[in-house]
């Protein structure tokens, strides 16, 4: 029976975080945006999803999804999830293939998958055909502008909360300041937990070799990002002289850039965010694609979301928590189990935003 | 001596296309988008760049703009447009590396060379040291649902009107199809005049290399968008079968998909536009890149803009003059001689707008 999409309305929310949180290349962040598309089906099903920035670009998320989505999946048949993905990408194609295209189609997309693991009474990560519902995780740290002294706090902190691997970023002025932090970082955690590093793509390709092979004796789990994303050729040149793997994927937003990145660029993980690769649906693509390509998928940001995609895969490698504090605003924060975090058993995404909390932070557009 | 930027301004246009129009991939078009940033500085000199589009996105670039851009241009040196544009990357990078960000960043780019040509007295084609003011012009049809005979007429029409080269849209239900209109119109234009081929990326590589060896007969100068534009290992499979060449670059939005389009794709001629790679000043990265691979430029639509960018640099190939009549509502439409477009004369780049013409298609936002 066709379940057809009466209404579908985008939110806008400007979130301040609790501490300003920077990194190498976007500057200093003091709030992020979050925007929410919610689905609602004429028998009164609804469904949300949401992509979020880190400040900028958010309205015109939202715009996108009011005056270009929305006209054209009014009626559609919510259960052909990968069609609607496929029309709506076209649909926008000339002003797309990444960009803010993939970030609107990210939010009605995982609506609608909001909507069909409801509909099928699974968790999302059961749904997809996971076993056991859990993802090894790692702290994600924001932490270019801390001291030496509040970096080892902040790991200490998360140390003392039971996590078991972490990643800080690089990325300051000298090789040698990031250095001796990544020295203070596992001297601090000890030889036996996870540690990655992430350069937010501030070095050129010979300031990246140079730095892997400094980066080698501390046992560096991944190196993500040393250059800018665009520049596969340039990675593959990392690789080839590194034995640190290389990692990235949160800037890539179709899924021909995650393939370049495997095939060109030899990346060791790959990092599709579903907030940007077109929601579960590119989600879910990019990590097929990796499987073919033999390489472990990780995620960015999102982890009350990723959670339930990791714990489906036979691939799945780690899980960033990340900083910014979306999970504060929804129903079930983020549970975590040695180590791993644990996906939502309920029916849907297993993410359900507390609106009321919300409420002061919505801007009309 | 400082130019401060005072204001910026957008503004949002939807305008009638005289009769709907259609490619392999785009749909129907019925009208496009205009979006125009103007720039005022302190000492009240503006300028106003643009961007375009099918029909969708121009909201979000809108916005864009406006939220996203515009804070952070007031008050900056308007003489240092290459920083600025670099300036503005960075700025939504998160959010951008192509899509609605490079269409946005195009407009105010465009505004700013038309602040920097007006000061400098000259007219933009020579600021950026062309000699002649002049460019070889074809005229792209958007035609793919026209029958035969409406097609043939629409040729018969613009030969009448001086034109010397000529492109047709492919992606019939069948190459035959395709193959039949190939033939038809080289046989109303005869051997003498540039012939090219569009195919909006509707085929698969294999039914591509099918497809230029049947193409081979008419004297093809080049096949476009065979295949989409993602896929620059597809488009290198083709090249190396195909004795047409190929082109591509109007999906291209950033400095490093054309960079790929040119090593990995191996495309003959690149085909940046000023609407959508960022402006004159990514088209002129653009333009740089391919004459150290010694590939021909040529560009897509906003033929009113382009003719002075072509008219600038020594491996200039063919203007597109497009069916979108942007230039019916500027106050100097493109002027044609013998096969080449005239560049305009003037301080400035050359295009201003007729806002009595086009205030009837404003849309506040
Ligand atoms: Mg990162
Ligand atoms: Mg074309």
């Amino acid at each position: 029976m066709k379940q057809s999409i009466q209404h579908v309305e985008a939110a806008y929310f400007q979130v301040p975080l609790s501490q300003p949180l920077s990194d190498a290349k976007h500057g200093v962040h003091t709030h992020f945006e979050l925007i929410t598309a919610t689905v609602t089906l004429e028998d009164g099903t609804t469904g949300t999803g949401y992509t979020y920035t880190g400040g900028v670009g958010g309205k015109a998320i939202y715009h996108m999804i009011e005056s270009d989505l929305k006209p054209h999946l009014l009626g559609q048949d919510a259960t052909i999830v990968e069609s609607i993905w496929d029309d709506m990408n076209w649909r926008v194609h000339y002003v797309a293939r990444g960009g803010i295209a993939s970030f609107a189609i990210s939010a009605v997309d995982i609506a609608l998958w909001d909507i069909r693991t409801k509909k099928a009474g699974l968790p999302l990560w059961k749904y997809l055909g996971g076993k056991e519902g859990k993802a090894k995780a790692y702290y994600g740290g924001i932490d270019l502008g801390f001291s030496l002294d509040e970096l080892l706090d902040s790991i200490q902190k998360e140390l003392d909360y039971g996590h078991t691997a972490f990643k800080i970023k690089l990325g300051q002025k000298t090789l040698a300041e990031d250095i001796a932090r990544v020295k203070a970082v596992r001297e601090l955690i000890g030889p036996e937990k996870t540690f990655m590093v992430d350069a937010n793509y501030s070095w050129t390709v010979d300031q990246a070799i140079r730095a892997v092979s400094e980066l080698e004796q501390y046992d560096i789990y991944w190196l993500e990002e040393p250059i800018i994303p665009d520049d596969y050729l340039g990675y593959a040149k990392i690789a080839d002289k590194s034995r640190v793997g290389i990692a990235m994927g949160e800037n890539l937003h179709t899924i021909y850039e995650h393939r370049y990145a495997m095939e060109i660029g030899k990346v060791s993980f790959i990092q599709p965010d579903a907030s940007n690769i077109g929601g579960i649906t590119g989600w879910m693509k990019v990590a097929a694609m990796a499987e073919g390509y033999n390489v472990p998928v990780c995620t960015h940001g999102m982890q009350e979301l990723h959670v339930s995609l990791l714990a489906a895969i036979p691939h799945g490698s780690y899980l960033e928590v990340h900083s910014f504090p979306i999970d504060q605003y929804t129903l079930r924060p983020l549970v975590l189990e040695k180590g791993n975090a644990i996906a939502p058993d309920t029916p849907g995404i297993g993410v359900t935003f507390n609106w009321e909390k919300l409420e002061p932070y919505k801007l009309a557009l």
